[in-house]
């Protein structure tokens, strides 16, 4: 794909109601899109079958659940994107303009910035003397802004709340207590579907870059131990585009792998990361990108977000913005459940039981009795407990960095603790899972299947739209308007097809020519037309948005013609006699 | 139901995976909850109902969009919520500690304060000598707080932002481009569901008052001297149970009342009110509340939400809370249009053609020339036709409040405005549409699910919610754990069910008398087991969660029976052959 279409989608979606900026009417705001009526069908359609793909297919062991998009400041801490989630910034020093630094620079010397640090790139328009772009001031420091929307939870001040700006944390935190309620069986994926919030610095790519956002997004939990992943067996040999860091230096592009070789070759982290990528090509085809139009990319060490080992964008080639990120999929391994077990003091490991419990050295944590009595009082039982049944890896950790120990709101002293080896009936195993997380943008996702669908014929417009994923799945057109049998007959027609469960654009204003042309604008598979004939025989004409070929059958078995033309996908002149286009 | 089940509902909720307080590794935070697996699913099909009856039954003229969650202070200036949406606070001088001042005086009086001022407040609280209940401080005065969740757009400070409070205002601002691409047809139905924030003071009570939630909300936009509603004839003799406000003050009860009888006796300020709250009541009557259990509440002047001139709320008993509200029916009349068209300067009438032009005498704002001219220079004409195209009746609006006109970045004094009566070629009126606004609380409807649904039987619980609405459809057990014949041909029956588009719990685990007890709690409607019979006669059992009744039936029928049960509701005596229990 050549041309540039990005402006010709964005007219049609604005037009015909997929999407278009928000708050129009007080100038808009750049990050900012509504999904319109059209949009929306589609969009859930996106979202139904990453739900079948991801979590439907695989319902023995992967759950969906659904968290606040609000969160204590601690959770944000803990994740490290309080710390870590910033874009470096600049300002102008005369006019008072924000830059995003790493963006201006490459803007004005036509290099990659990306995963500069805040001194190098103050260096980089130092030397480069790179001013304001707008007024030709001088430029501050680089500092770094953080992207997290921050907000005041309760009438306190002080009690910071931010936005999520990924949905992952809200899995992370309550994955002891989902395990639980899925009687603590692993493997186990948590999945969710939601609006983000990114609070970008001057985001200037429409649909594509957004500050309010719906991701989808699965934690695939597993015991790192294991080396294995449920179903692996099915996709062996599934060939999946991958471009390895080390061949993007190189200037190579995507490699064909099958999954037997990206674990054999050690490409991927854990076979889990190949697993999920074959499930995410299919969603990708599903909305209608070829093959050859997506691959997966691995980001190299600076590129990565701070919790990922390994992450691999999955692109889609689009008009504008060359290779888009759809999707992400991030090999985060204990990162996460081990900074909420230090920021929150909880347990958060599985508990393997063994078949038969077995005799083990193990190393246990032992404070000082006579200490807690004197400084807890009527609450050193509950101090000795909670400090004694920490994980004594984890009392090791504390006492080296801290010379302490806490847990809860109580403290000891080093010289209060004791790390002894014993002999114990041990039942099972304690482990930290790991995770692979992949993480679909929707609404890119929902542009990218409107480009994919783009099509013009004789100089119109045909938005060709795999049939399943079509806003309407039918019109219904009296072919004259203001003729009242005919309408009646339609309004039959319509209310049949509602009955089925299929929606319907009824519309009975203007010329047959021109309600086709809109309809095929937004997408709409098949078109009923209620004619003269109707009234002598019963009979309909089908049209196919794409071949603009017609057939004629009886009004009765249009319900049923439809689905097999939505979703057995079968040719129109199976449903029916052909007729000569009119319009 | 006078038991308070509400601890058995919360309990069974985390057990079982329907809902938790969020972040409770972090000791929890009021006000959010999680919905975990089994909860999802069924608040899905609520928001699958609600879509179904609120916008595929009505897809000629309603349709559903989406809106980011995070608007700039413009739209909640305009909106009112930004002077409006508060809550009044009461500070301890001593301890520090907030309070919501109408509940303090509540408890510490037993009498209700909805709707006083602060002022009436403080004067209560004074007069009463009411105290800090924790320290027994001195209260400070009374003072208002607002709800909205505050945050900043952009790298900009001052660039304030708010998470939405309603979906509401992402329909008003949207309003124009949706009624364009929706083929500018009147009446027009835009419905929304998603999160909203309303930072409550010291939220109380559960999943019942939420800071951050889910909810499903429809503008319906209707020319208000037409005075009618589409398919109000379906519904005129529907009998809805409402309390007007002044029976209320006089003690009286909900009263029944047919539409028809709404209508002509003006209980509701328009008869599109009636025509939503009987789809409304259909919904709450879907998840399994009868219908002595639920009406309409007419709220009083005080008790109103600032946009509204009428309102109902749709109460459903609760065994802790009371009656509680699960949906408002909201006249907002033309106040949300009207003030966007004053904060945007734009047009957002709606413009009726007439069949034929008419020659009508119509008002003009004309504006001095030479003002303008002088004044704004090469922007004068500019200037000119924006003030020469705002209509008249808000020009003399503004003349009347400001003594000058505004539009865009312009102003005009009086003495440089003037309004006058020309002949004109009218081909068309325009109207500001008013709004009825059907509002459901989606957690709110989950928690009474699950409320109506609990039962208790000889000391075991069974969650009876509707078949269709069950967080699973079917549970399939193998007779006996580690059975590897039975676990086999269990499978098969899971994996049938599944290619059926079914959901699963598929247990081997455990005695077969814990596992039924086990989907009980989950609600699971039908327990399908494979038995030694099985191996011999391709035979399973299927029991009913409700009557524990079984039946046996063929495994291969197992797919279509189960639709049967779930969809048609059919007794399970009709699927096969009765067996005796045994579990």
């Amino acid at each position: 794909m050549t041309e540039d279409i990005y402006d010709k989608i964005v007219d049609l979606a604005k037009r015909r109601g997929f999407f278009w900026p928000s708050y129009e009417i007080y100038g808009g705001l750049a990050g900012f899109y509504d999904i319109g009526p059209y949009g929306l069908t589609v969009k859930r359609k996106i979202i139904e079958a990453w739900r079948r793909l991801f979590v439907f297919n695989h319902q023995d062991y992967v759950v969906e659940i659904e968290t606040p998009a609000v969160g204590p400041s601690i959770v944000y801490e803990a994740s490290g994107h309080v710390e870590s989630f910033t874009d470096p910034v600049v300002r102008c020093t005369k006019c008072g303009r924000i830059y995003r630094a790493d963006h201006l620079v490459e803007d004005a010397l036509k290099v990659s910035a990306e995963g500069l640090s805040p001194e190098e790139l103050t260096r980089k328009i130092r030397e480069n003397n790179i001013r304001c772009p707008v007024c030709g001031g001088e430029l501050s420091e680089v500092s770094t802004f953080n992207l997290l929307f921050k907000t005041q939870i309760g009438p306190y001040e002080g009690s910071v709340g931010y936005i999520r700006p990924e949905l992952a944390q809200g899995m992370f935190v309550s994955f002891r207590r989902v395990l639980e309620t899925m009687r603590n069986r692993m493997p186990l994926g948590i999945a969710q579907v939601g609006r983000v919030g990114r609070n970008e610095i001057s985001p200037r790519q429409g649909m594509i870059r957004l500050r309010d956002f719906t991701i989808m997004e699965m934690e695939f939990f597993f015991d790192p131990q294991s080396g294995q992943c449920p179903n692996l067996d099915r996709v062996m040999d599934r060939k999946l585009r991958v471009r390895q860091y080390k061949v993007r230096l190189e200037g190579g592009g995507p490699q064909e792998f099958t999954v037997r070789e990206l674990i054999e070759k050690k490409v991927v982290a854990h076979p889990c990361m190949a697993y999920w990528m074959t499930v995410g090509l299919d969603l990708v085809k599903y909305i209608g990108v070829t093959e050859d139009e997506t691959f997966f990319e691995e980001k190299g060490p600076k590129e990565k977000a701070h919790y990922a080992t390994q992450v691999f964008d999955q692109l889609v080639r689009t008009s504008r913005w060359g290779w888009v990120e759809v999707a992400g999929y991030a090999y985060r391994g204990d990162y996460d459940l081990s900074r909420h077990m230090k920021y929150s003091g909880q347990d958060l490991k599985v508990f393997e039981p063994y078949k038969e419990p077995r005799v083990e050295k193990v190393k246990k944590v032992l404070v000082d009795l006579a200490y807690a009595g004197r400084t807890y009082r009527s609450r050193a039982s509950e101090a000795v407990k909670l400090a004694e049944s920490l994980p004594a890896e984890e009392a090791e950790r504390q006492l080296r960095e801290m010379g302490k120990l806490r847990v809860g709101d109580f403290e000891f002293p080093a010289s209060a603790v004791k790390i002894v080896e014993v002999e114990q009936k041990v039942s099972g195993r304690s482990y930290t899972p790991h995770v692979v997380e992949p993480s679909f943008g929707t609404d890119r996702l929902l542009y990218v299947a409107l480009e994919r669908a783009y099509r013009e014929k004789e100089g119109r417009v045909v938005l060709s739209l795999p049939r399943y994923l079509a806003p309407v799945d039918a019109a219904v057109f009296p072919l004259i308007e203001g003729e009242e049998k005919l309408e009646a007959r339609a309004r039959q027609l319509r209310d049949l097809l509602v009955s089925a469960g299929f929606t319907v654009l009824y519309d009975d204003s203007g010329s047959i020519g021109k309600r086709y042309a809109r309809a095929d604008e937004i997408g709409v598979p098949a078109a009923f037309t209620v004619d003269y004939q109707t009234l002598e025989d019963g009979t309909v004409t089908l049209r196919d948005r794409d071949t603009w070929r017609q057939v004629r059958l009886r009004l009765e078995d249009a319900p049923e013609a439809l689905k097999k033309f939505i979703y057995n996908l079968v040719d129109i002149a199976q449903l029916g006699k052909p007729v000569e286009p009119e319009g």
